[in-house]
Order: structure tokens, then sequence, then C-alpha cells
């Protein structure tokens, strides 16, 4: 079980590793949105995500022998990364099993933060198999990328610093919009606000057509998604809430959000313009709900996580292309 | 006479105002650069740019009277958005004299900001006379955009945070590189680390065909550039150092390094890919120093200030399409 003691002792453990990252905000956003935006800009973590938090979190809870043996995770992005980086810290082997169509500067990015990357057919072969024969030759622990309670507890460490900044600039009323896949983020920062800033209401935010946290929430039990391509917003597609994510989601959120494709590369445009950081699609989902959704959300004030920021140049260039200026 | 007292002052007059913006790394640009390379996002502080810092700190440091009448800059650019931001918050009116082909974005985001924007002809009309009419007729005060006593301590505290930021880091000894224009960052910034860190050495940094400052350090003597145009790196071109900025220059700072406006793209890219930050060009010089002529830098650290990161969208795409990837 993942609880608010197990965030302050991951907080303890990333301090001086992890980034604090800021609160950003631009009168021009608080126009369009005709309400108060600030913007935790997660995309400047360390590997350009939060998955960082949950990687460092993860690897250091580890007993010294474990740790020793070495990790395992399974992601084609940003976990991958996250995992990677906080591993090479702690001077400890990591194994990622990537997709062999995976882009391929994620794929050396990956290897080049000192990981071993084992890429498998996603056709033919079983990347489970292939994972769990691994981890059992070598002694290896899965890192999951969500459902895992010391990763909800390092993701969760963004929600004790987005309490601390929102004091900081006078909020204590507003609704934080988180983008969400699994639900690792969301729950991890759910926990913290119900503990150190109850005013904030953490609210999931997902692309339209992979909306299963906001229709389970509606439903009360976990929903899947019908298919996992076909939207921009790639780092946040899951099949369905975890078994761990879902009940804290379902226990502190407020409803969850959906925005278009469209939405997001817009908010990718006006991050670009405006904040000047450089978000991913589906990083940009909260952010989007924030400024196009407000009639949605109920205070005056709203804090949006932008994620992650790992955007090929190819994306970010359309991006700005359709909506930039 | 700008001094470390007067930094100190301002320091305490922008706290809660200005933004403490982070100091960045990745391991990817240390490879490329063969050294550690730490980068002063200052393209997040308010506005975009550090012009900000300084914008506010003239305009807070002026008495309650002539605050209430109001302030006067010329400027095309970033100077011009952090005096009219500083002023608004102040509730203090501003005038600012901008060239009528000045980018149309720049001149609406001025006005956004609350500025009242009067546009001159470069060919047909006298700048300096039309601003000295206005200012006399109502009172106000010209806030100059680097030879000024108080923009230059505003600048300073720039330097304040990188001594404090480089000492958590665990930093003592680097060379601090930062794109120069007319000299009012980096005076100010050498001002602060004399004071603060003498370990940190100031470099100015400058593109090519525009290197006044360090033809200007190396000859001893204040030196002219031939031309005013043609480099993309617009924001930083002014035409010789400063009056009060040089002897400062002269006392503190290590020699000038020079840029190509290719180099300085291609770190514009590298910003997006490895830290997630927008830089516009002229903001990208010493990073650009950073990454491509360590060969010339002392240490075995180096901080670079990404000064600004109001680019156009269309000069953005260029970089990515010929660097990104």
């Amino acid at each position: 079980m993942s609880t608010i003691e197990m965030i302050r002792a991951a907080e303890m453990r990333l301090r001086g590793h992890a980034r604090r990252t800021p609160l950003l905000s631009s009168p021009f956003l608080d126009e369009i949105a005709g309400k108060r935006v600030l913007v935790k800009a997660e995309c400047l973590q360390h590997t350009g995500s939060f998955k960082f938090r949950g990687g460092w979190s993860a690897v250091s809870a580890l007993s010294p022998d474990t740790r020793a043996r070495g990790v395992i995770a399974f992601s084609s992005g940003n976990h991958a990364q996250g995992v990677a980086l906080a591993a090479k810290r702690h001077d400890t082997p990591a194994v990622i099993i990537m997709p062999s169509d995976a882009p391929r500067m994620k794929i050396d990015n990956t290897r080049a933060l000192g990981a071993e990357v084992v890429l498998y057919d996603r056709a033919s072969e079983d990347r489970d198999a292939i994972g769990a024969r691994i981890a059992s030759e070598r002694g290896l622990t899965l890192i999951k990328p969500f459902d895992e309670p010391q990763v909800i507890a390092g993701q969760g460490t963004t929600g004790l610093e987005i309490a601390e900044q929102a004091t900081e600039q006078g909020i204590g009323d507003a609704d934080v919009l988180i983008c969400c896949g699994g639900g690792g983020l969301t729950s991890g920062i759910a926990l913290a606000l119900a503990d150190r800033a109850p005013g904030l209401r953490p609210r999931p935010v997902e692309p339209h057509g992979f909306d299963d946290v906001s229709r389970s929430l509606a439903s009360g039990r976990i929903e899947r998604n019908d298919r996992m391509s076909g939207s921009r917003c790639d780092a946040i597609l899951t099949p369905e809430p975890g078994q761990i994510t879902f009940p804290i989601l379902r226990r502190l959120c407020g409803p969850g959000l959906v925005v278009t494709d469209d939405e997001a590369l817009r908010a990718v445009a006006l991050a670009f313009s405006r904040l000047k950081i450089v978000v991913e699609p589906g990083g940009a989902v909260a952010l989007a709900a924030a400024l196009f959704h407000a009639d949605e959300i109920e205070g005056d004030a709203m804090i949006a996580v932008a994620t992650g920021g790992n955007v090929d140049a190819g994306v970010f260039r359309e991006a700005l292309e359709r909506f930039g200026d």
C-alpha cells in the first residue's frame, strides 16, 4: 500500500538527486483560460520526465544486495530512461526490454544512459517471457511503470513540491490537472495533496479515445481502452488503470477530463511561446485542459503538470507549424 | 557606479517577484563538450528573458513620485517586455518606443503587457528626439537597456543565484559563459561572482561579426561593430560596449569567445532535445561556446547562461529542421 509516509521517505531519498522543478506562469495563458494557470514543469526533470522520480525511488529503496544484482523494466519511453539513469547513478546494472520498432533515438538514449537494451519483436515474441527469463537468470528486480508502491511514492514527491510552491504563490484552493496514463503520478500526487494541501483537488486528464481512467472513475470499476494506438499522446496510452492506483484515484480524485490531440498540440505550441518549455503531446494534455476546458473546472486557479518533454523534433515542428504564432 | 551593494539591494527588491531560474544539465551535453556543462535557464524568467530583472530593479528603485509619473524605454525586443511587465506590476505607466518594422508579435506582446507602444520609422524619424519629447512632456524616467546602474544591479542578481546554485552542485571552479550585447548582464554577473564566488570566472560570448566586446577586451579600449544586422542572434547585437559596463568587463572578465550563427542554432536544437527549454539564437551563444569551443576554456566545468527564449516559431522550426535529431 502506498501512503504519505512512503512519499515522505522517498522525498528524503530523492533530495539532491531529483530536481525541484519550477512552477511557471504567463499572463497570456491566464487570459486564454480566463483563470490563473500555473504549470509544474516536470519536463525539466532529469531524463525529461517525472519518471526519473519513480525510478530513483524504486532503485534507492532496494536492499544493497538486491540492488547490486540489478533491475529490469519494460518500456519504450520515459520510464526506460528514468530507470536507466537512476540505476546508473546507483552503480546498478539495468536491463530495459524495448520493442524493436521503438524510435531509434529512444533506444540510443536508453543505452547512452548506461542500460543494457534487449529488443523483442512485438509480433512474434512474448515480452513478459523474455523479461522473466532474464530476471530469473540474473536475479534482477522488476520495476513496474506505475502499479508499484515505491514508484507511486517517488512520483508523489511532485505533489509535495506542488503543495509547497502553491503556498509560496498564495494559492490554497485550485484544481490540479495531471496527465494520466496508468495513474502512478496521479495517485502519488493525490496522496501528497490530501495530506499537505487539501484545498488542491487532483483531476486526471487523458487524450480523447484513451479515457480509461475517466470512464473508470465515472463507473466505479476498472474500464479498458478499446485500442492502444492512434493518438499523438503516446507517452500516456495504457490499457487500463492499475490495481493499486485505481482505488487511490477513486478515493481522492475529482472527475477526469478529456482533450483532443489538436488541443494537446495547441498546448505544446503555447508552452513553447509563453513558457519557453518543451512539452511532448502526452505531457501537454493537462495544460490543454486548463486552457481549453476551464469551464469544466471549479476553482479560480488551476495547476497543470507538464509531465514530460521527450518529443521528436518532427512532431514538435508540426505543432509549431499548425499552431505556432 | 554599480557595486555589489546595489546588487544585494536589488536582490531584496526582486524577492518574490523574479523567478529563481534553475541550473540544468544533461549527461549528453557533458559528453559533447567533454566537460561538465551547467545551464542557467534564464529563458524561464518572466517575459522569457533576464531583462525582467533589470526592468524590475530600475522601476522599483524609483521614488514613489517619480515612479507614479511613469517610465520610458527604447527597445524592439526583450528589454521592452521586461520593462513593460515590471511597470505594470508596479502600477506605473510605461511608454515603449519601437521601430514600426519590429516583429508584430513583439509589438503585440509589449502592448498586452500594458505598455503604450509608440512606433517610429527607422528611415525618416529620430528615435531619440521622439523619446525625449514624450519623456519631457509627461515627466517620464528613461530606463536604458544596459548602461544604467540599477539595470546592471538587477541583472547581477542572476550572478548571485549562479554562485549559490554552483555551490549546491559542488562546483567552486568554472568558467561562466554569458551571452553579451551591451554588457549589462555580463557586468552584473561579473560583479556578483567577484564577491561571492571568485573561483567562477565570467567570459562574454558573442556572435561572429558582432564581437565588439571581445575586441574591446583584447585592445583595452571600446571597439565598435561595423554593422548592426545580418546575424540570427538579433537579441544581442549592440554597436559597442557601454561606458559604464566596459570598465567592469575589463576589470573582471576573461577573454571573450565568438561563435557562428550555425553553432548558435545547433545549441538551440540541443537545448530543445536535451534540456527541454526554448532558447533564442542570441540566448544560445554561451551554450554554443560551452559545447563547441570547450578547448578555449580553462576549467573542468562550465556554466552557460541561456539568456532568453523569445524566438519566432519559424526560426525555431528551422533550427530543428537543420540540427534536430
